[in-house]
């Protein structure tokens, strides 16, 4: 927490009024959100994504109102939002909530936005109650004001990342040969959770050639005596906000040719984390680490961008891709991941999030990125 | 597992082929399936929900095909996905999968639905790649074959609520006046998943006035001497099936009205349990609970539908709920979960999974309906 926001939480009402005007200037008549990420980050109201309607109306010439199934009132009232002085409107079971709500936009609505991870039965929805009107995203918005993290927001990341490294520390009292991926990955999710998280979001324990797929999860193979293991884990923590790393371990010693391998990986990956600044684009920031994997000769081995945003999502803006000519921001924070990926063989990906501040980098994860060999 | 299914796992082929026949017959041109349920039933494939497109394409009239990140290449060519001998191509972080998609269509595709989960923003790239094309629910196709169960998957739901159970009966172990309803409910949490289930779905722990919010989660409130609890909780298992199952329980001695007020609730699901069976429609299992409620005057505290569909989602059809004229066929799986709601006061719910048979209904969960009164 910091002097600038109260330990009563994030300024819900300034986030909503920003929300309000930024669609105002985008020429949008309202937004329309659903449970998820944005509707906590504007209410703080952390709603059961359900097939019956909740939704937070945010019309740009208007007052923003909640609209619930009346068995959900209580609870939308209990949450963050009945604080917000807001209206919060139940309907009841055989309502039309979607002719509710089209019924009380403002007349003549031509633009409307939607969260972007509405359901599509609700958009649908959305767009048959508002014929006339033309369906956007409301990311498009929201993004913006959600990648410019508060201090308190980048302090509940930091906390995020503390946590995680906090089991990265622990990864020797499980990573060891014989056991299988599973059993590894299983200890580590209990460990997530004790560590400060309350929920798991992912474990992947990537053995040997399993490395080489970067989106590996888990599975029943044994790990062997001179496997490399790429461990990349998050959770989310009470006050929502996410955390994400990845470090690359050897069981025994590794293959002479991984070690190669692992070496131009941390080159990449120490000069990208070094980069962050303000004003760097995002591509200028995923060419600093592709130039130097490629000029080691392991470019076509780098299969994917070099990062994703993380706050109240795992994956949100901005993303650290090629194409993107976003310039850094302070109060920006993303995962900083690159990976050399050689099927049949291995692969290995160190990842941090890095804020970035005025004077630079700040980077979330602390644990060394020199190999780790563990006992084998 | 049953003769007709083999022990590999359920006929992904033939729920494919069913799903494209069923296409043809609504007179849509194809279904485009995210990663969800819809996915998972249809191929076997839990793939993770990401910014990135990964779908399924069934054309009514030509070959199914998977679009896939190249990075997921590996894991969906792991999954059961990769089995089926459809082809599961890859694309590029920097192509557009939307438009290689709208042009992989049949010519002249004028209808595609889409699972009704899909992401706004999936949408809405779908909708701009078909400019001339309409934009259905696939859900209106699948939740047909979703919601006639095989023998397999009764039974994978059995096993789901059985595990279920075995947390109800330990509620004694962690329910006791001075402790809170989120201490409770981490223990349930763990319980859940040491009974056999791989996710914790949700846990509702409400006491005293918290029980009468259907849909209160938990709270830091001290249960206390002579409370009643709401304990309604449920989990997905490693084949990917839900549970779900309610139990009042009163904590010490609870007041007179509210003994009152459960022998009403166990009449009216009792009743309803009881008159499960084929031909029965929707709306008038619901009635049967409700005006056994009416009838003792708390009709306008029932406050919601009596249930909804289950199988690899917790909430999916057949909703059993007013209005509805949807006749029960064997092979549905629901739950039947009356309540009853005295605002300021305290609930009570009662609720089992049934499964409608050619013979009548079977009850999935098995623990007494009688009121439990645990020590205070």
């Amino acid at each position: 927490m910091t002097d600038s926001e109260p330990a009563a939480g994030p300024d819900l009402a300034e986030r909503l009024a920003r929300a309000r005007r930024a669609a105002g200037d985008a020429g949008l008549d309202a937004l329309l959100i659903a449970p998820g990420a944005d509707l906590r980050y504007l209410t703080g109201y952390q709603a059961l994504p359900l097939e019956r309607l909740t939704c937070l109306v945010v019309p740009a010439g208007g007052e923003p109102f909640l609209v619930v199934p009346a068995l959900e009132k209580a609870a939308a009232e209990a949450s963050p939002a009945g604080g917000l002085g807001i209206e919060i409107a139940g309907y009841a079971e055989t309502e039309d909530a979607y002719a509710t709500i089209a019924r009380r936009l403002p007349p003549g609505t031509r633009n409307f936005a939607v969260d972007n991870h509405m359901w599509a039965e609700k958009l649908l929805a959305f767009q048959a109650a508002l014929p006339g009107a033309q369906a956007a995203l409301a990311g498009d918005v929201l993004s913006v004001l959600r990648m410019r993290k508060s201090a308190a927001e980048i302090d509940a990341l930091r906390r995020a990342g503390a946590a995680i490294d906090r089991v990265h520390r622990r990864i020797g009292e499980w990573l060891r040969p014989g056991r299988t991926e599973r059993e590894v990955a299983k200890d580590i999710a209990d460990a997530v959770i004790a560590a400060g998280h309350v929920t798991v979001d992912f474990v992947i324990v990537g053995s040997g050639p399993n490395g080489a797929s970067p989106h590996h999860e888990v599975s029943d193979r044994v790990i062997r005596t001179g496997d490399p293991v790429v461990v990349d884990i998050g959770g989310t923590t009470a006050d929502g906000y996410c955390s994400d790393s990845t470090r690359t371990y050897a069981v025994g010693e590794p293959p002479a040719a991984f070690r190669e391998l692992y070496e131009v990986l941390l080159r990449a990956q120490t000069a990208q984390t070094d980069a962050v600044q303000p004003g760097i684009t995002a591509e200028q920031l995923d060419a600093i680490g592709r130039d130097i994997i490629t000029a080691a000769g392991y470019g076509e081995h780098f299969i994917h961008r070099t990062g994703h945003g993380i706050g109240m999502e795992t994956h949100e803006e901005p993303y650290i891709v090629a194409g993107s000519k976003r310039p850094l921001e302070p109060g920006m924070a993303f995962s900083v991941e690159p990976g050399i990926y050689l099927p049949g063989a291995f692969g290995a990906r160190i990842e941090d999030i890095a804020v970035c501040t005025e004077h630079g980098g700040e980077r979330l994860n602390l644990t060394g990125r020199d190999l780790v060999v563990l006992p084998g």
